[in-house]
């Protein structure tokens, strides 16, 4: 039978997406059945990853540190920027390890129906570090849909009367599909064949 | 990007059960997003959780203070003790709210193979209570498994000789089934047609 603490703790975890009321309770009672160190490791990982990690002031990229280790680190070409939705879709990109250059994390995709406007995402920060003019190339790799088709167009039309060279990763990607469920070489082949917007 | 505070997030994630290493950084990276009172409450719920739970001294069951809710509760008719395997087989039983008898925690099933005999689980504190002489049925619910009708077998062989009505829970569950599974009409029907052993 449930006590507070348990009721408790199945409902946060069924606040978690993807994790149903079963799930929840099978979690739950895995947790009251480990040692406590585990249980305090676990407590103590979801606040310290909270409090310890911020973004990336470059990119928006998570970092624990000033700069994120991207951006931190001499040996990423900092003249091609590949431009992504989420701070989690640098880690699915870096995942396939051929591509060397820097991120710009929006933060978002333009979505009128959800009200979020070009001001809402991190546009304009990219346009900043396009002008300071030492990038080369802009990749748009948002995600093939509705939303990530139509913001990689509207910074297309911003960054082309910049002179900057501006690519759309290659549909290799399965449409409609998201970057999290593709595998490391369909995602070297959509860097490959990027083509100008 | 990663970071070590995420990395240790998602590890400890993925050491749940049933939780992959996408799902533990899909959690991951959700629990990044949530205002800060909502990790700290997943967070603290889980250590809480696991300080405050402790398991009733009669039965077995999860409780958070001296005797646990059914225990303690003088409407449930003492007389009448279901045998299940793990504490959280008590909440699966009691989600039918037809049975109205008290409950015994085995904290296990016998397991040869796993090296686990009868002074492994509570079979000793089983027999303790029935010695008492206010019990006049034990109704066997372990899990129809293996495991579950060995458990079951071994524990009626100890009872029979006590005189004390030992009945087995009704295979309406599915054979190689599990009690979290079923849902409560047929654990109802399960009760219903308990039969001698």
């Amino acid at each position: 039978m449930s006590t507070p603490s348990l009721e408790n703790l199945i409902a946060r975890l069924n606040r978690l997406p993807g994790i149903g009321i079963k799930t929840a309770q099978r979690l739950a009672y895995h947790i009251l059945t480990l040692p406590e160190e585990e249980a305090e490791g676990l407590s103590s990982a979801i606040i310290t990853a909270k409090k310890a990690i911020k973004y990336c002031p470059v990119c928006g990229n998570f970092t624990e540190e000033e700069l994120c280790s991207i951006c931190a680190d001499p040996k990423r070409d900092k003249s091609v920027i590949c431009v992504v939705r989420d701070a989690r879709d640098v880690s699915y990109m870096e995942r396939m390890r051929e591509y060397r250059g820097g991120y710009h994390v929006l933060g978002g995709t333009l979505s009128p129906m959800d009200g979020v406007g070009p001001d809402d995402i991190r546009i304009a920060e990219l346009l900043e570090r396009v002008k300071k003019g030492e990038v080369r190339e802009v990749i748009l790799a948002t995600n093939p849909d509705v939303e990530g088709e139509a913001t990689a167009a509207y910074i297309a039309g911003k960054l082309k009367p910049m002179g900057v060279r501006t690519t759309r990763i290659a549909h290799g990607i399965p449409i409609g599909g998201n970057l999290e469920y593709v595998d490391e070489i369909t995602l070297y082949k959509a860097i490959e064949n990027r083509r100008e917007v």
